[in-house]
């Protein structure tokens, strides 16, 4: 019986993988595919690639973004032992907000520094980290987690899940009250603070 | 020999899976993007969004559909300890349609509250509870299904699999013969539904 | 050392599971979603999806030609107990192949009946059987087979495999020099057979 | 704790594969579907395919590369038995890298043997061969690699990282200061150059 459990587990942990994978992997294909007529010049191509840049940064963006949710998901998940049918709930709605972010990406990026598509990417931040925070905590109280699990390493994985719905929160009204610049920089500063929190920790 | 043939279905579970989870995502690429000229209005903005009201409604309908008929999916499949061939051809066709729902998705949601398009995305979603019912009760019965599972846990089942078959077939009749607005309400109350039974059961 | 070449080879598999199922389900957003005026009448609904009659047969073949591909690819691989990176080359071209279906796909879907279109379909489908034969055959020869392999699975896999290029060089054949429409027939009638032999096999 | 580990590296690896896998699948959606009218001639498709050649051999080249690089992910990550933190970022910013190559793919495609084009695509295609050789030797170094390791296989592993960072680094001075067409013809060179390897390896 506890190994069908924990078997329904790694099951559930395989298919939220799956999703996260080809997110991250799709948010390519919104990026529209420049075609200029043969014999172009080199000016008109570095052009055509300049008026991406608002999609680069994007896709840059939401890489990390997914993959950094995606390591939140599976640190939380790794402290659970037993399989809840509540965990279902929560899971497969931030699966449903995961899979929605290339298209706040590509909405974002084709309306660059645009108020309403700068809050509709942050909002969609914000949500799919409030049920980040929900499905973590799900996982990391009883009846799912572990009975060896130190408790320093749950608070650790809540303590980063809010630290995400805060952000997201401040980048929301950043955007919606301020300007949506700041709104995307702070949105463009997280791979850079991602990045240095790692060397730090090291 | 046994531990072969449990192979053999493992990776059929992993296969189905995969289909599963990217049949899932690519839901939101047949979401179009709005482009708007710079500077347009926030105005502007929130009436593209509006207009995209019934993509939303039916990304996030689709992926509780798919999500729920993964988890009938592996319901069953978690009962079933011997791989037989007679498996193969009805979890194929029911691969077929779940691939097929991005299409069936995208059509209604393009041509919302029409006859056609509703009853199109109902009938698909009738074959695919069918389908679901067949592959399912296949995978529950001799010689697939393991020798010391409790017949409650098969009974249950197929009676949610019947149950979603009916479900369907209702949503078919009504949108066909009553107003296209009543099937699509049935299916948008499918989350809800759903919802509430997992509140209910915890 | 052998845990680790098995390793390997599980690996391989996986990449090669996860191939067939994204190229599988990636079949369906070829096909172009009707959008219809608002209002539209449900003849002219049934008419635009009449005419994507080429586009929903070309989806259900190849959902069943790729299926079937990737059955006889486990098959075979079920049968290998060792790593060899003689299998590399074969398999990633036939991966290769496989990926390329949706475009030939809904190349021979949106030109039903054209010769050239055809031919396409039916060579790549024969490119995919000849690599299919070499790649299984390798898997299940010296120094990648089982020491305790019957030698009649390993008879039956190639069979099967050399089967299907005849198969395929018979349709390429039949389009090319006698008429688009039977090679066409001849795929069509890929899934009603394997329909009967898994009935009569039962 | 070092089956926790363990655990964290194997999922790592799955979440690589699985992006890997997506990716190279991807690749083929960028493709245009030639539609012609109804009746049109054989000698018009075949003009129409013939106008893909460069999407064609495009596709048939970074579905090499990626299969490569993904070779050499397995082949170093074999060798790794513990898992830290430090991997973490340099694996992402490979798969984001890896991810990036079908837009790469497309964008030299369709402008074939332009030099901005074909320098974007060897700039990727270097940029990955940098962040595989580190992710690789990071994953090869302590406190990653296993107690048991061949240093010879560890040497093996960078060496030929770094013969493909000087490869990739080469395509791109001869696409940029010699001629796009070197450029391109260096990359369409490597899935032969590979073949030869692997019948000579053998």
């Amino acid at each position: 019986m506890a190994a069908k459990t924990d078997h329904a587990l790694e099951r559930l942990v395989f298919f939220s993988d799956a999703v996260f994978a080809i997110a991250i992997t799709l948010l390519i294909i919104e990026i529209p595919v420049p075609h200029l007529p043969h014999g172009a010049s080199d000016l008109a191509h570095l052009q055509a690639l300049a008026d991406l840049t608002a999609s680069f940064v994007g896709y840059f963006i939401s890489f990390t973004v997914i993959g950094l949710f995606w390591m939140g998901h599976h640190r939380a998940f790794t402290l659970a032992a037993h399989y809840h049918p509540r965990i279902l709930g929560w899971n497969i709605a931030l699966l449903a907000v995961i899979a929605f972010m290339p298209f706040a990406t590509a909405y974002s990026s084709a309306n660059w520094f645009e108020r309403v598509p700068t809050i509709t990417y942050c909002a969609t931040m914000l949500l799919a980290a409030a049920l980040n925070f929900q499905t973590n905590r799900t996982a990391t109280s009883p009846p799912m987690v572990g009975a060896t699990v130190d408790p320093q390493d749950v608070r650790y994985v809540r303590q980063r899940g809010l630290a995400v719905v805060l952000g997201s929160a401040t980048a929301v009204v950043a955007a919606a009250f301020l300007s949506p610049k700041l709104g995307q920089m702070a949105l463009a500063s997280i791979p850079l603070r991602r990045f240095l929190l790692v060397r730090l920790a090291k």
